[in-house]
């Protein structure tokens, strides 16, 4: 079984490894379309399934990274994270895959352009961010699927995150993972908007990680997801393909239902939804039922994030006062609302 | 292929044909701990699992059946149903399965002993009170196995409604479904509770019927569905034998809510709960973190039917205080309290 160190090794092998004096980078978040739910190896974070997602343009995280002294620091929106708490600690962990001995230590500054409270996840772009800033302070030179797998082994959506537009991670098969990374899609999607209903800014009570690892472990729903997810990376292909809204809607959503449907089923159940969440998933039907082009995905969270087009847009936030709308291939309106 | 017709016939071979003045009947309601979900023949309900429910000791249908002139006339709790009404339609085509000729109707009393409103399923008793009462009237003297197939040709569920305490429908595997019957289990448990919470008593958008045959039909999550009920069974009929409330109260929650998460994993997705329910679930949860032994299960439908023993009738009731409690063995407070 490799490591991660045995990755890093063979990725960096003949690669720069001098720092220079600073390497900077950004890298937008994504939201899955065909989720990715559940590891079949939990130290390289390799998925058991592929995923598809969208990149959300200009919004993700920026990070630069230089040499430090005495100890990592991480500074996270301008604010100096104590060593202790653990996104520092994730981070830290994560730099010692790239030491080249214990005294080299890294200051870090990431800046999320993503309001943190607004539950997209920051972590797949903050990963994204550093593999890319890492990539410009020593030097390598990494193609695109290798700081696909570096940022995978940060954080397993990270890997989508070095790209913008359509993304697909394809799973691999290998036991090192060497070929589990992503790759942008040709297809854009100009009109396409995505509106961010946040239910909840609060912490989860169950990190992802840890329910997907419980639903993987206890849910005996959890056996029928891939096939699932085979059914559904070829409908989102053909829907992107087609600019086929509806057909991209109704598989996102089913998709990400079923995904919470493993959850629930799993012991203790993993429910990540709140009262508010379900009230807005109804109101998404009940507005379909009206004609209106709405869908919803949902990553481990009770946040819902709308799929609809430009056209509608006044529509749907007339029903949703507070939605935050991203257009991911930034066109019109691009930036967050609220 | 068997029609419902051949079924009854094969059953009533030699058996008395001549009503005689009035057959009256009660049966109880049930609750399924281990769901039935899913069948695998639509016409004489036949089931893809076993399931496993608790009857509800006085609470259930009384039913009296008497020979009738013109036309069937249906009386539910003491009004007429129009003849074009979905239930007195329904009782209607079951009796049609009894008419000796066309000229053979009936005049059928029903009432239940549970409010309608509090959404415990009437049809389950209804069906087996009204079979009882036919076998009375007609003098058929029919056995338990042969009651529980004619009642199972009413309504699924009915055919564990034929006993009290709790049964076991064994799903069999014979086309004609004569193996498909419920039988009483030989355990009891005097201090076990049920509570019932009523989120809604409004009607469903979806039936039981339609919503059950959208997932087997839909949800990819649900070829998962019948592992699920083969480790549930026995692990309830463990729970029974050595009177472990925990290991009960865990697996009818678990079956429950994986029943559940089949539907939500449909297209589009049958979702029965509203957000109230959701509240209820979570605070159940919340409960059992502070010590309470409290655990629910959900039928088809909004409402949530809280576990407990004899002992936490008083702090279980304190945190649901419109809770109508039933003790299904029939020890001290046995009626619905409200």
């Amino acid at each position: 079984m490799s490591s991660k160190l045995d990755i890093v090794a063979r990725i960096l092998s003949g690669r720069g490894t001098k720092p220079g004096e600073a390497g900077r980078a950004f890298a937008p978040a994504n939201i899955a379309l065909v989720k990715y739910w559940g590891k079949r190896d939990e130290e390289l974070n390799l998925p058991v399934t592929s995923s598809l997602s969208v990149s959300l343009g200009a919004l993700g995280s920026e990070v630069t990274i230089r040499r430090g002294h005495g100890a990592d620091t991480v500074i996270l929106n301008g604010e100096t994270l104590p060593a202790d708490s653990s996104f520092a600690r994730r981070v830290s962990a994560y730099l010692d895959l790239f030491r080249q001995d214990s005294s080299m230590v890294f200051h870090l500054d990431a800046r999320n352009t993503i309001p943190t409270a607004a539950g997209f996840a920051s972590s797949a772009s903050g990963f994204a961010a550093l593999v890319r800033s890492l990539d410009q302070l020593f030097g390598w030179d990494l193609d695109a699927r290798e700081l696909s797998i570096l940022a995978r082994l940060g954080s397993g959506s990270a890997c989508r995150s070095l790209f913008h537009g359509f993304v697909e991670w394809h799973a691999g098969e290998a036991e090192d993972g060497m070929d589990s990374y992503a790759k942008p899609l040709a297809e854009t999607w100009p009109d396409l908007r995505m509106g961010l209903v946040v239910i909840s800014s609060e912490e989860k009570a169950i990190s992802s990680r840890a329910g997907m690892k419980r639903t993987v472990e206890t849910s005996p729903l959890y056996t029928a997801w891939p096939s699932k997810v085979a059914e559904d990376l070829p409908e989102v292909r053909a829907a992107l393909r087609e600019r086929d809204f509806h057909r991209l809607g109704r598989t996102a959503e089913s998709n990400a239902l079923a995904m919470h449907a493993t959850m629930i089923a799993a012991w203790p159940p993993v429910i990540y939804w709140k009262p508010e969440s379900l009230a807005a998933m109804k109101r998404v039907a009940a507005l379909r039922e009206q004609g209106l082009a709405v869908y919803f995905t949902m990553d481990a969270g009770p946040n819902l994030k709308l799929l609809f087009e430009r056209k509608d847009e006044g529509a749907v936030a007339a029903e949703f006062p507070a939605l935050a709308v991203v257009a991911p291939f930034g066109e019109g309106r691009h930036a967050i609302d609220s």
